[in-house]
């Protein structure tokens, strides 16, 4: 019996150390494995939608990855437009934003296939990459068509030879900066000369 | 008579040995004054427009600075549109191919005044920046603005700070590319979504 108590009353000493061991100790792994990462963002409630997502958000939506200076504008376009849209995106801090203004957003890292899933990509009418890191593109193609063959995939690219190779293995609408920045001031020029022309 | 013969003889020898420093002293001079590299430029072919360039080049024509992925872009639009102008680069090999293609260009760093005053910036109707460094940017606008007080003003920046910086400073149009990126893909992403909304 003086065995069972002893152990006991160590169990008890040890209890307070033991626990407040627990978050060091889950965070050296968490800093170490990916693999725990992996697990662990499952149990985020950032990393899935919540239950109370509305219907039309999870069938023939939009999946946007990314909502930096470019995803930011493209989801301020499509919300003008009602264009129903789940956000992916890295930062938890902005996903958390996200919904705070009512959006639907999910945290996580698109490389991982475990986000497109949440941001449900299987039953999705567009995937819109508004990130420009090639890798994650590469990965984020391969699992949207996997789960979803008639995804349509926008694309956006940094440099001109992606863009160009992009273009060519025919996966999606590759749009490229430089280009579109082209656009744009071309288009102003000839609408601003012509206005000048006719005025004088 | 026989100094003067000494004299010449000397003059003679020496000649050789002279004209064989003129060019490295030359070299050296031009790498160490910066107003003597814009006396020597004035005589560089490439630096000014030649005497058979057409009316139309020199009056109420667009002035477009930097030929690179953007400013050739923006240069097939004009042509395209037959709106007439003239190229700045810095680049005299491009200018040179621009030549033989049949287009007015002229070769020089564009913050020299000298540059703009050759591309006739004095009667031009638009000056469009298609180089996104700041310190040029501003160097030319002054210039641009001095010669031309008229004249309209379309540039090209690189990041975001800078771009809200110049548009409040109202000198111009600004264009910055991500935001014209993200136009690009957003228009692409509403037109698409119409159609596959009526279509199913």
């Amino acid at each position: 019996m003086s065995l069972i108590l002893a152990s006991a009353l160590i169990s008890i000493a040890l209890n307070p150390l033991l626990f407040s061991m627990v978050e060091p100790i889950r965070k050296l792994i968490l800093a170490r494995s990916a693999f725990a990462r992996r697990c662990d963002a499952r149990t985020d409630p950032f990393a899935e939608l919540p239950m109370t997502t509305d219907r039309k958000y999870l069938a023939k939506q939009v999946v946007l990855v990314g909502y930096g200076r470019v995803g930011s504008r493209i989801a301020a376009a499509m919300q003008a437009q009602g264009i129903p849209f789940v956000v992916a995106e890295q930062n938890r801090e902005l996903v958390a934003q996200l919904r705070k203004e009512g959006l639907a957003a999910v945290s996580g890292d698109a490389a991982d296939p475990a986000v497109l899933i949440q941001a449900h990509i299987a039953e999705a009418a567009m995937l819109v990459v508004a990130t420009p890191d090639p890798l994650i593109i590469r990965q984020m193609i391969d699992t949207a068509k996997t789960l979803n063959p008639e995804i349509e995939i926008i694309l956006r690219t940094h440099g001109e030879e992606e863009s160009v190779l992009l273009s060519k293995e025919n996966i999606g609408t590759v749009f490229f900066g430089e280009e579109e920045l082209a656009k744009g001031m071309a288009s102003h020029v000839v609408q601003r000369f012509s206005v000048t022309e006719h005025g004088q």
